[in-house]
């Protein structure tokens, strides 16, 4: 992580008999505009898309897999450029590839449903799952528990700034062997996801059919569908499934594990894959 | 809580000396679409304003503090009925009193920036510190240590959901000598404090600024920005704040506390409270 993602502040820590002022770390929450610029009608269009807060770090990936997994782009080759505005750091352009103009017309509406982390019901979920550029791909993923209980020990290694700030959130990925692969840490979960997919999207490391997502927190709707527009079919959390997580990862035919620990966890969905 | 906030699902426990079948229970986490009703020229509107993934219960709460803590509407008096829709449970219509309309021409924009949880930057916390009704409002509002020490342990007490799906976060209110008054509990962090924040609405309690809100979880930016609005002086958080929170509760005022333990605390801003 750079070092723009922590800044220290001084605090007084207060105690049963003691109380001292010292500089304290905290984790980076700065807002990231994202916009988007292709040629229509041979004009060029710039078009604000999304502001998130955000650990400053990775923006570039983290552009790329917002637009992804929010289906604004489908493949790495719809990218020309990415790149910081020269005003304001926290402002990211993507430039599509020529010939490539997103469809956003339908983009208030889908934005509207996303902007509270949100998508209606039912219907939707069905919507979601058709979306994913990767759905039917096969995989012969399987899982041994050994493999899965020595997971999070190595998030704890790799996630620096949680480390000093106790701040962050992560999502890391390893293969089916547990070979750790990369970890992303951001305030918001989704932002930590949508940076790894945006990593792996960049180059070309997609579909992630034969891999371990593992997630530091709980699992919310949000991040299955994100991890399957990635086709991830393996999700491991440290924390607790949400109801909408679980229904959303059978019907996508993920393999959902949740409360993971070293020497156990909870298998909710996609039991078959698990050794 | 109500039993619409859990589901049980059917899980496997995996260990290393053994596996078993068992129900689990589940944080339900489903979208809420929030619909505002006013006159306009003489006709009756309706508009969608917002749709947030949330725990069922205390909807028409989530939906008031919602639409408080948005700016949207400002006093009790503005909202007539609210109604859970009759054809959809996940859908509430907040009734506007006879004379107020809601300004919703600047509503797009608005929720374009907070459709992440996002805020643009420094002009934009500004504008929020200006926007709140209870800016300026006085207080004499002190803290003692051994006040704070006790409310981690009373917000264990009091949820209930948490402690049988580790899923949800939550927000609790207290008064400045550290008495319980209330909780509410969600999937997301800023559903819970809107419920609060919309209980304390609609019985007339607002301003909060001689309380205490425990967060159980870290404070963002967003938690603070809406703990501003409802004119809280208080905030301590069982987990760490970002950089932007502790800005933002600097410039607003606002005492924050971090990493509340039942022994020791960090205070980030507002040291003039606690004593």
């Amino acid at each position: 992580m750079e070092s723009s993602s922590i800044i220290t502040h001084k605090i007084t820590r207060i105690g049963r008999s003691n109380s001292e002022v010292l500089d304290d770390a905290l984790a980076v929450e700065e807002p990231l505009e994202i916009q988007v610029e292709y040629l229509a009608d041979g004009r060029k269009v710039r078009k604000s898309i999304s502001v998130t807060m955000r650990t400053p770090g990775n923006d570039p990936e983290l552009a790329a897999g917002f637009l992804f997994t929010e289906g604004i782009i489908h493949s790495s080759d719809q990218i020309g450029h990415i790149t910081h505005s020269a005003l304001d750091e926290n402002r990211v352009v993507v430039q599509c590839s020529e010939g490539f103009a997103p469809q956003l017309a339908s983009l208030e509406r889908n934005f509207y449903t996303t902007s509270s982390c949100g998508v209606c019901g039912k219907a939707s979920i069905d919507a979601i799952k058709t979306r994913s550029v990767f759905d039917g791909t096969d995989d012969d993923l399987t899982l041994a528990a050994e493999t899965l209980y020595k997971l999070p020990g190595q998030i704890n290694h790799h996630q620096n700034v949680f480390e000093s700030t106790g701040g962050l959130h992560a999502s890391a990925l390893f293969d089916s062997s547990g070979q750790f692969l990369m970890l992303r840490e951001d305030v918001g979960r989704h932002n930590a996801l949508d940076k790894l997919i945006g990593a792996a999207l960049l180059t070309d490391g997609l579909p992630l059919n034969n891999h371990i997502l593992l997630l530091s927190g709980r699992a919310s709707f949000e991040l299955i569908q994100k991890a399957s527009m990635a086709g991830i079919r393996a999700v491991a959390a440290i924390g607790a499934p949400s109801s909408l997580a679980v229904q959303l990862a059978q019907e996508s035919g993920i393999t959902l594990v949740g409360f993971l620990k070293h020497d156990k966890f909870n298998i909710y969905t996609g039991h078959h894959r698990i050794l």
